[in-house]
């Protein structure tokens, strides 16, 4: 394996931190294809988690899994027209296929919605074939110029849902509800906490009525788009033809959704809960729960303390932990410490022959809210059966941390645009402010602070007190939320 | 949904019965882009446990799962001087992206030996980084003339192993684990028990040292090569610096192997168990492996049988038995049992107001062997107790009945060439024979016969008497099985 070069300290520079992390932390690596990179076996297992987690809330909902074609022919994205101009540019495309220049040239797909709702207005003909509630698992390309690792790949894996329903009412309730989906997910799973609202015009999707966002925010206070649902009207139907008979026995066209999160996902949790030793996963996501290292110095002493490691790691399987032994003879303790603890594992139990002879073990946290003690001797039986309560805690605490991190750094009741700017320029973070609905003030905030409007928060996420004034001057319609964001 | 048309029986023209039955059971759909399909959600499902099945038995054997770049430099594929000659015409090749034209063009991966083995070189320095045993479940591209739906595609799924060792000793022992994983999966999941082998020179995978495979007889006596298994000896490594220092301090060129099935499994499965209603489905791949029906007339009957439909379900659940009730209401009983018969669910549970009195149920066979009714009236706790192991013995009935059937439609101990013919022409099937080894005796048997060497058999397989004469004449050095092949 390569040299530990050593992470670059967050306070130096947050974002040499974040590329040094993800490449020690075996997340990831570049690869020689421009703006792709290539997902280890530690992220993937991550993703591995992410999908399971999200399959089964998929499920509870409903959903159905299926694959559609990679390629897509240019004429089906030329079809919607805000959609082409939000994806044209950033299309890969197939020309050349089988030693021929291809009659219709192809997309590698950058969002499926063309493609899916052309077979939909296949498959459905009357109300009684909606609602479709499908989901795919899969990877699609944009070609994006600037890259950073999980946050902005080209190629990135992700899923796509995508609904056809018989009124308009269902639809919108189907993208709120997934919209809910996700931020279940990211607090109870990713525990990054999002604040979620609605999406001004200007960062609408492309061929969107509405798109919902999740905005996580990052310990450099910038946000994060973690995950987005759309309402997407009638526009992909009418362009698809997606019709079917209604129960009055009329012709109508279907309503449809679309929702998506990705392998960025993987960016958001290192940014949330990442610090100057590595990476931190939390418990639900971790390929590896508890890493038990066996310490021996004599090479008499190795049977002993790898059997008992053995023993112990057995033991945390059957109470559910997902559980590894570093057995590793050509490593010190420290080495392997060192290299799981920059892998992010919540907890590591150690196992020497002093504590062979006590009946105990040494738990060590990754990280501690500062109540608990990083390193405890603890009983090994009742190290054991703590554990899976530990990792509980520990979700938890990672949750209710970046919580009180994100309330910390969210500045409410701005009124004042110079106040604004200087948060931005200053600490940064999500800022509270009124806006009038104008497409103006929303040019000129980009233009001088550099934040965006991250969105229209939900109802829970607005202030207690509705702000009065837009930011850019005259009467606020809603409140909104601004940030710098990746 | 689609009107039913109907299948075409298998005796009137096998070919049309397969499109018609992977089409009529929804398991796939023609898609607007040439030779890619849609897999739709009961195929998907399929695929689903497939991928936990197999996904199982890597993981048992050591291997980790990772992803690696859908997009390939030409260059690399270039370099490899075999693999280049057997995968250049099929690419489907990126010329232009982000609205330029790319300085280098990109290959749509058709297998992905070329940049794993480009990454693995980055993270191999010494003995202790190998061996390195990894896999990946993606999309791959193959731009195939003549097309059919799972069989052969341009876009497929699939997963790929890729292997990196020490010794070639190790690297073989790997490639031939692997090929007895899959041989495993076939008999023990999708109930097609396949011969396995080796591949002649000329059958070889493009780049390979040797090459195993996996080859089922279909019902129409036709082979189809089901999963391979390559030793890919040092070709890939020296071409792309695949080195490491050993053990004694020589820098040396690491071993590897590729292995790999795809969604062609399910083709198979359908060639394998289907019949002139639809698809069988063994239950282990069944994404609903019993169908609860309730039968009602009157309105005033609904309710008593829906409850206790779902009663009986979440009692089946409880065995573990993954359950569906078709509660329906705009079909009629008929149309459901054809539907999930078509579909393939191994078991039907029919439950009416009579059976409700007492306390029966109806519990129906997808396919019978013949030894047991298709069709019983069960208490209903019997049934719900027995059905998991009925689901077993399903299993095997399948298993038993595509190995009786193999074993059937294989000709051994054939030494005339006339009888070759006369059997290729006639019912087809396996071949057995004896081969000098001569690539001449192939291309004629090819030219005459239309059948290709499928496999030199592994020992297991092999007659119990050694043929003495070559099926072209002359002496025999080892034996070969000949088939027709998808």
């Amino acid at each position: 394996m390569a040299e530990n070069k050593g992470l670059t300290p967050r306070g130096e520079d947050f974002n040499a931190w974040y590329n040094d992390v993800v490449l020690e932390a075996e997340l990831a690596d570049y690869s020689p294809v421009r703006g792709s990179m290539v997902i280890r076996p530690w992220g993937y297992g991550i993703w591995e988690n992410m999908q399971k987690g999200l399959d089964g809330l998929f499920r509870d909902t409903g959903h159905e899994n299926a694959y559609f074609p990679l390629l897509i022919p240019m004429s089906f994205i030329e079809k919607e027209k805000e959609h082409v101009e939000g994806f044209a540019p950033e299309l890969a495309v197939v020309t050349h296929a089988g030693g021929k220049e291809l009659e219709e040239h192809l997309a590698i797909r950058p969002t499926s919605e063309t493609i899916i709702y052309h077979m939909y207005a296949r498959w459905v003909q009357s109300y009684r074939d909606l609602p479709i509630l499908m989901n795919q698992w899969c990877n699609v390309m944009r070609w994006e110029l600037r890259t950073r690792l999980f946050l902005r790949t080209a190629e990135f894996l992700w899923q796509e849902g995508h609904t056809a329903h018989a009124t308009a009412q269902e639809a919108e309730a189907e993208a709120l509800q997934m919209l809910n989906v996700y931020r279940r997910f990211m607090e109870e799973w990713v525990a990054m906490p999002p604040v979620t609202g609605m999406k001004s015009e200007s960062e609408r999707f492309a061929g969107a009525v509405r798109s919902h966002s999740c905005e996580a925010l990052m310990q450099d206070n910038r946000a994060l788009q973690a995950g987005t649902s759309h309402f997407l009207g009638q526009n992909f139907a009418r362009q698809f033809d997606l019709k079917f008979q209604s129960e009055a026995g009329q012709e109508e066209y279907a309503w449809n959704t679309s929702w998506g999160v990705s392998t960025r996902l993987i960016g958001g949790m290192v940014l949330t809960h990442g610090d100057d030793v590595g990476i931190v996963v939390p418990p639900r996501l971790a390929p590896v729960q508890g890493v038990v290292v066996p310490i021996w110095r004599k090479e008499e002493e190795a049977v002993a303390v790898r059997e008992k490691s053995d023993e112990v790691a057995a033991r945390l399987k059957k109470t559910g932990v997902r559980v590894k032994v570093d057995g590793r003879g050509h490593l010190t303790p420290g080495a392997k410490f060192w290299e799981w603890e920059r892998k992010g594992v919540p907890l590591r139990v150690e196992i020497g022959p002093k504590d062979l002879a006590k009946e105990q073990v040494v738990l060590v946290r990754r990280v501690t809210s500062g109540e608990e003690p990083r390193k405890e001797f603890l009983p090994e039986a009742q190290a054991v059966a703590e554990m899976p309560g530990r990792l509980e805690a520990f979700q938890g605490a990672l949750l209710q941390a970046a919580r009180d991190r994100r309330e910390a750094n969210s500045h409410r009741g701005i009124t004042d645009f110079g106040q604004l700017q200087e948060i931005m320029d200053g600490p940064g973070g999500f800022v509270y402010t009124g806006w009038s609905g104008d497409p103006a003030v929303e040019e000129r905030v980009k233009a001088e602070t550099k934040a965006t409007l991250r969105v229209i928060p939900d109802p829970e996420f607005r202030s207690a007190t509705a702000p009065t004034r837009c930011i850019g001057g005259g009467d606020a319609k809603m409140e909104v939320v601004w940030a710098k964001a990746y």
